[in-house]
């Protein structure tokens, strides 16, 4: 009997906010894999680390991220390499995903690689993009808007065009490209219905209208939230 | 000390995908509401049915649905008011959302209602986009990929123009739209990367490609996936 590859969707950084399936699912696991930075700690290790039984193998995914460029394909290679081991040992292995694996997760070049050979199984988690609506307390979407999902490093015509042509938008990946997003978005007048929202869920969240972020850069886990509609559920 | 109203996204389906946050306060509300056809059952109760304390005082929300209407606001109106009633005689209040609350969810209305007056506090929940991904086993976006959440019942040059400017599509509400869907798709050459997915974690779940869908009609709980990159994960 070979190993599952679980792909585990942990919730936005609340440890609150993981779902029964998933919370049994990594603990049940033999192995779990997470995600971190090349030097430091991991945020996703972070959000669950209470709920481990403690004798669990661990593989760390140390991704060097170089603004502006998408990680070396080589540490997937590796990791793939080495998950791949425990499964064909007979070894679940649960690999750990902030937010849901299958919403732009780095889960993706995992599954790409071992998903034609292996059993891959994904528990879909709560998304950065309804947390964050549920921490601004304004609904995302809601009757027959369409609902555009942007990351913030597109070109500035197509920023433009999504949120002129969609009723709710929600730019993603703000980090180093806010002043762009911003001027976008005051050039199309759309300033009053912009929200800005950081850290969704975790212990350090910030909310603020756009109007009133004094930055000209945010972490990566940042969110725009704009409606075009204004408060349609009024 | 008056009470809170609790939007509770309680997952999309399957039992296991509720959250811990949800699942507590859950328990804990002496006031559950829970949204239900004119007739019959509530999916929501069902499926939190086995998490129930036994001892709580339970609203619902019966709405009368006409196709093609947005169901009628009287019945919000009263839902509203008796809610109220429970929040300022001190008593929490869980209404139970299918998913995600503020993801399309009719929570909006009793939002719009009760905001501004009582407390309010919404739990995120997992939401049919990404249990639809994670059923049909492909990443539903990554990188810069634009998504974008189409409701079926839109004019088709509204459908046609989001497809054909977004990587990833989502198309939600499907129903009696499915044959004017379908359309839209073949027309534009993007049969082949369209997946239909049916009632996604439920028991009764079913995934195929879209050129297999026997059907011209569809459950309000079905969904298209749309991939224009094809397998970019690979």
């Amino acid at each position: 009997m070979t190993g599952t590859l679980y792909g585990l969707g942990i919730g936005p950084g609340d440890p609150e906010l993981i779902t029964l399936k998933a919370l049994r699912l990594l603990r049940e696991s033999p192995v779990i894999a997470w995600p971190a930075p090349d030097q430091g700690d991991s945020l996703a290790r972070a959000i669950i680390a209470d709920h481990l039984p403690g004798n669990q193998i661990e593989i760390a995914i140390r991704i060097p991220m170089t603004p502006g460029h998408f990680p070396t394909q080589a540490v997937y290679d590796k990791a793939a390499d080495e998950i791949a081991e425990h499964l064909i040992a007979g070894r679940d292995v649960a690999c750990i995903c902030e937010g849901d694996p299958f919403f732009y997760g780095s889960f993706m070049y995992l599954f790409g690689r071992l998903s034609e050979d292996h059993r891959v199984e994904v528990v879909p988690g709560v998304s950065s993009l309804t947390a964050c609506a549920a921490a601004s307390a304004a609904p995302l979407a809601g009757l027959n808007d369409v609902l555009s999902v942007i990351p913030a490093p597109v070109a500035e015509d197509v920023l433009a065009r999504h949120l002129q042509q969609s009723e709710a938008a929600a730019i993603i990946k703000v980090g180093r490209h806010l002043a762009k997003v911003r001027g976008v978005i005051e050039g199309l007048g759309l300033m009053d219905q912009a929200h800005y929202v950081e850290r969704a869920t975790m212990e350090n969240q910030r909310l603020m209208p756009l109007s009133q972020v004094p930055e000209d850069a945010a972490p990566y886990f940042s969110m725009i939230l704009v409606h075009r509609r204004g408060e349609a559920w009024k």
